[in-house]
C-alpha cells in the first residue's frame, strides 16, 4: 500500500488578520515540509480566522481573502514549499448562485483550497452548514455541492470541512462511494466541557462509514467567547485511534500512514446527497517505500478541572493579546470570584502584567482587604488600594439614594475607578462575574459588570470553588505557593454592599442553585420537569423568575470564555422584552 | 361571484405574554364579527409575539403556545364567535421531524392555525424561512411543506406566512395551481425606512403571480429593536390596490370582496416546490348576496420624516411599556441629541412621565444649561440640575486621571447619577447616542452609553437635525410651541468634556461623515468603492478605521429602534476581536 506522511497543523488564527494568518501557515508548512510531509493541512478558515460573522457579507473582505489565498500559493512556491500540497481554509464566494431573498448577499462560502506548485489546484465549500448554538452559517454561507478528491502520491484523499462530519449523509458516505483512501476534514470546532469524548466517538463512527482512514484537524486558540482546543484525531477505517494531538497547544502532528492505492480510473459522477465528484491529480506515483518513523500515538488528556482551567487561561490570553492589550486590571474584593480571575490572569499573562485594585468601603469586612493583599503577595501581581469613601460621600451629598440604589452606587463607583485606571494606564478591565450570578441577574449594571472581558462568565459558582481548589492543589504538587488564600475559599460569598450581607440573603445555596440553573439554562427543561426532579417548588419558581427577568443584564455583560454548550453569549438570545415567565 | 367580508386585524403582541395576546385576539375578533366579517385574520405569531428567538427552543414554551391556541379556540366559541373562521399565528412543533445535528432542537415551527367552531380546523407552518438581516429563522424553525387552503363561504382561501411571499416559488405559484380565490398572508414585517414602497410592489407582483386577490396583513407595535408599522394591503389579481391600512396604528381593516367560487372538487396533490395541498371545507355555501358597504380605500401615507419620527415614538413607547416602566429619565445637555430624545419621550409617554437632569461641569458652556432649561419649559417635562463638580473633585483627589481618561470620567459620573436616580425612583434611563457616533465609537462606555434604551441609535446625525426641524415645524403648524430650542438646533455639536471642544475636533463634518457611513455601514461598500465616489481618501481611511475599531462599544450599547436595514443591533454582528481593517 502507498505510504503518506500527513501533517496536521493545529494552528491559531486571528479574525481579519490575513497577513498574520498567512505567516503562520507558511511557518508551519515549512516545519512540516522539512520533516518530510507529503500532505499538509491547516484548519477551517485558517487564512481569515473563524468565525468571521458579518465580515462574510462584505465583498471587499471576500476579495481580500481570495487574493490572500493566491498570494499564499505563490509565496509557498517561492519559498521552495510548492511541491507538497497544502490544504487551507479560507473565505470564498460562489459565482453560480443568483442573488435573492433568503440567500446571503454576495454568496459567500466557507471554503478550503488545495495549494500546489504555486497555484490553487482545487477549491471546495462546506456542504453541511451548522446553524445552531454558536453557529449561524446559513446566515452567511452558500453550501458546497461537490465531493473534492485530490490524488496525492497515488492516494485519493477526499476532503471535508467540520460540520460535513457532524451531520448525517453528504461527504462521509460519498467518500466511501468514491473509494477514497483517506478522508481529511479541516475544522474550527469550539471547545465545550467533555466535548472531546463526543468528538472522538464521532470521528471513529465516520471513519467506519467512510470506510477509510479519517483525519480530523482542529484549530487552537481563542476568538472572543470561543476557545478552540485542538485535539486533532486520526483513526483507521475500523475506528482504531492512530494519533491524537495535545489539547490547547499549537503544533504539527506528523503521522506516517499506509493507505490503499487509488484506482487507475479516477472517481466521477454524482454521489450521495447529489454531491458531484471533483477530482484533481496532484501526484499519481506513490512515494518510494520508506521506513515509517512516525506511527502516531496519543498525547495525554487533561483532567476535567485542569481542562476547564486551561480553556479559561487560553481564552483570556487570546482575547487580551488579539485586542492589542499588554496588561489587565481588576478589582480584588477578597472574594473567590475575583481571586480566581486574578489567578487565571497571572497564569495567562504573568503576574507582572496583572494590576489589581482593592476598593474598600465602610461595609467591607477586615478580612476582605487582608485576603486581597494576601493573594497579591502570593501571586506577585501589582496591587493598590483606592477606598471609595470620598466618592461615595460626594454622591450622597448630591443625590438622595438609599437601599438597593445605594448598594448599586458603590458597585458603580468601583467600576468607574477601574475604567479610569484602564483609560489612564491602558490595561484591559476584567469583569469577575460568574454564570450563577449572570443567570440570576445578581450583579450591578455598569458596576461589577464593567470590563472588556469576563473570564468566568460561563462558569457556575460551585465550579469556581472546584477550580480554585484544583489550582491551589496543582501549585502545591509542583512545590509552588498556592495562589488563592484558603480564607477566600472558605468564607461565605458576599457582595459586602451593606452590613453583614451574604449572597444567600438573595440567592439559594449555590449547590442547589447551580443544579436548578443547569436544568433550566443548559438543558432547557421546564419548571414542572425541574420540580419533578425533587427540587422545592417555591425555590424553583423563584430561581426561574430571576433568570426570566435578567436578559437585559446578560446582554450588557462583557464577552467571556465559553465552556458549555449553553452559556450566555452568542449561542443564546432571547428578546430583551420577554413576558414568558417559566417561573410563573 | 361569492362575496366575503374580510377582517385584517393590525394588532400588537407582546413576546411571551400569551394571556394578553389572547385577550387582544378575542377583543378584535369580536369587533370584526360584530361588523359582519366572514373571515378574520391576525398577524404572524400573534399569540406568542414575534420574534420569540431562543424561546422557540424551549419545549415548555411550545407546549404553552399550543395549549393557548386550543384554549383560544374554545374561548372564541364560548363567547359566541365560533362561526367565523379566525386565522392566527402561533408557535408549534413538527411531530414528524427527527432530531439531529443541523435541525433545531424540538423541531419548532412558525405556524398559523384556522380556528373554527371551538376547534383547530387546520394548521400550517411557514414554508420560506428568512435568515438574514434581523431574521434567524433557520436557527429556530422547521419549514412547512403544505399549501393550506380553507374553503370559507364557497371561496378557496390559500394561506401563507410572511416570507412565503418575499421569496420566489412556493406558496404563491402553488395558490395559482390550486385555483385559490384569495391568497391571505399573515406577517410580522419589521419597519424600515421606505420599505412600504417595496412591500406594495411585492404584494402587487405576487397577486399577479398567484392569479387571485391577495391580502397582506401586518403586525403593529414595537418589540425591542423592531418596530412593526402595519400598512396592511389588499390588492386584486391584476395588482390594483383595493385597501391599504394606516401605518403604525392598531385596528381592523374590513373590506368586502367579490371572489371566484371554488371548484366543486377541492384541490389536491403535490404542487409547486413539492407543496402538498391540505384542504379543509369550513363552509361550502356562499354568503347570501348583500350590498357591499366596505369597498376598501387607502389610508393616507405619512411623509418621510414624520414616518421615521413616528417609528421612533412607537418603538420607545412599546419598549417602556412592555418592560414595565412608567417613566423615563435622561440627561439633558442642551445639545441636539438629548433634546430630540426628550421630545420623542414626551410624545411617546407624555411630559409628566419624562424626567430630565442637567449635569453641568466646569467645561459646560453657559448656553448648555439655558438650552436644557428652555426645552424643559417648552415641553413641561420634570427638570432638575445636579452639578458633577463635587464628585469630579472627589475622584481626582483619589485617582490620577488626565486627558481622555478625565473626559471619560465626567461622562461616567453622569451615567452613575442617572442610574442612581433610575434605581431610586424607578425610571428607565434613555441613552442619547446616534448612529453616526455609534459607528465611529465616539462615546464613553458606561458614560453617555448608559441606559436601557437608545431611541435614536439607528438615526444618523444629519437626520437628527432634520427630525428636530420637522418636529418643530409640525408643532408650529398645529399652533403649538415647538419643543426644541432653536439655539440647540443651530449651535455646533459638542461633548463639552474639555474647554472649547466641538465634535469636528474628532470627526469630519456630519454631512460628509454620514454619507461615508451610509456607504460603508448600510451598503457594505469597500474603501476603494467609497473613494471612487469622490470622497477624500484620507478622510475615508480615517472614518473606516474608526468604524472598524468600535465593535465592542457598539455591542455594549443599549438596544434602540431600528429604522434601517443595517443598523447596529441584531442584524449586524462582527467578531469583537477583528483585525480586518477596511480602513487600512
Amino acid at each position: 500500500m502507498p505510504q503518506l506522511r500527513l501533517a496536521l497543523n493545529q494552528t491559531d488564527s486571528c479574525v481579519g488578520d490575513l497577513a498574520r494568518n498567512a505567516g503562520t501557515i507558511v511557518h508551519w508548512a515549512r516545519h512540516a515540509a522539512e520533516r518530510g510531509a507529503h500532505l499538509i493541512a491547516f484548519p477551517e478558515m485558517a487564512l481569515t480566522g473563524y468565525p468571521v460573522e458579518d465580515l462574510a457579507l462584505r465583498p471587499s473582505f471576500v476579495d481580500a481573502s481570495r487574493a490572500a489565498l493566491h498570494a499564499l500559493a505563490g509565496r509557498l512556491a517561492a519559498e521552495g514549499l510548492g511541491e507538497v500540497p497544502v490544504v487551507v481554509g479560507y473565505l470564498d464566494r460562489c459565482e453560480q448562485t443568483l442573488p435573492g431573498y433568503g440567500r446571503p448577499a454576495g454568496s459567500p462560502q466557507n471554503a478550503a483550497a488545495v495549494l500546489h506548485r504555486g497555484a490553487v489546484a482545487l477549491t471546495f465549500a462546506k456542504h453541511h452548514l451548522p446553524n445552531y448554538g454558536v453557529f449561524d452559517e446559513f446566515r452567511y454561507f452558500v453550501p458546497g455541492d461537490t465531493l473534492p478528491v485530490v490524488r496525492v502520491r497515488g492516494v485519493d484523499v477526499a476532503l471535508a470541512i467540520c460540520e460535513d462530519l457532524w451531520q448525517e449523509g453528504g461527504r462521509v458516505p460519498a467518500a466511501r462511494s468514491a473509494g477514497a483512501g483517506l478522508l481529511l476534514s479541516v475544522n474550527a470546532s469550539p471547545y465545550e466541557r467533555e466535548k472531546h469524548d463526543t468528538r472522538l466517538e464521532l470521528v471513529r463512527k465516520r471513519a467506519q462509514e467512510a470506510g477509510c482512514t479519517t483525519a480530523y484537524l482542529a484549530m487552537i486558540g481563542g476568538q472572543d467567547e470561543l476557545v478552540f482546543d485542538g485535539d486533532s484525531i486520526v483513526v483507521d477505517r475500523d475506528g482504531g485511534v492512530i494519533a491524537r494531538a495535545p489539547q490547547f497547544s499549537e503544533g504539527c502532528v506528523l503521522v506516517d500512514l499506509e493507505l490503499p492505492a487509488a484506482a487507475p480510473e479516477p472517481p466521477s459522477g454524482v454521489l450521495d446527497d447529489g454531491l458531484r465528484v471533483e477530482h484533481a491529480v496532484l501526484s499519481a506515483d506513490p512515494v518510494p517505500p520508506y521506513p515509517p518513523e512516525l506511527p502516531g500515538g496519543q498525547a495525554p488528556r487533561l483532567g476535567g478541572l485542569e481542562e476547564i482551567y486551561t480553556a479559561l487561561v487560553v481564552g483570556l490570553r487570546a482575547y487580551v493579546a488579539k485586542n492589542g492589550f499588554g496588561s489587565v486590571v481588576l478589582g480584588l474584593s477578597g472574594g473567590i470570584d475575583s481571586a480566581l480571575v486574578a489567578a487565571l490572569a497571572c497564569d495567562a499573562l504573568g503576574a507582572e502584567r496583572v494590576h489589581a485594585v482593592a476598593m474598600p468601603s465602610r461595609y467591607s469586612s477586615e478580612h476582605s482587604l487582608a485576603d486581597a493583599a494576601e493573594l497579591a503577595r502570593r501571586t506577585g501581581l501589582h496591587f493598590r488600594t483606592v477606598p471609595i469613601g470620598p466618592m461615595f460621600d460626594a454622591y450622597l451629598a448630591s443625590l438622595a439614594v438609599t437601599g438597593l440604589a445605594e448598594e448599586n452606587l458603590q458597585s458603580r463607583l468601583r467600576g468607574t475607578i477601574l475604567m479610569g485606571i484602564s483609560n489612564q494606564e491602558g490595561h484591559l478591565v476584567l469583569a469577575p462575574g460568574n454564570k450563577s450570578e449572570l443567570a440570576c441577574g445578581y450583579s450591578t449594571l455598569y458596576g461589577d459588570s464593567v470590563g472588556g472581558y469576563g473570564p468566568i462568565k460561563d462558569v457556575y459558582k460551585t465550579v469556581i470553588f472546584e477550580l480554585a481548589r484544583w489550582r491551589n492543589a496543582a501549585a502545591a504538587e509542583r512545590g509552588q505557593t498556592p495562589p488563592i488564600p484558603e480564607h477566600t475559599i472558605g468564607k461565605p460569598p458576599s457582595a459586602e454592599l451593606r452590613p453583614g450581607q451574604v449572597d444567600t440573603d438573595s440567592l439559594p445555596d449555590y449547590t442547589v442553585l447551580d443544579r436548578v440553573l443547569e436544568l433550566y439554562v443548559d438543558q432547557d427543561r421546564g419548571r414542572e420537569e425541574i420540580v419533578a426532579q425533587g427540587f422545592d417548588e417555591a425555590l424553583v419558581t423563584r430561581v426561574l423568575r430571576m433568570v426570566d427577568r435578567a436578559e437585559y443584564k446578560r446582554r450588557q455583560y462583557p464577552p467571556g470564555t465559553k465552556i458549555s454548550a449553553k452559556g450566555f453569549g452568542k449561542d443564546r438570545r432571547l428578546p430583551i422584552t420577554n413576558h414568558w415567565r417559566e417561573g410563573g
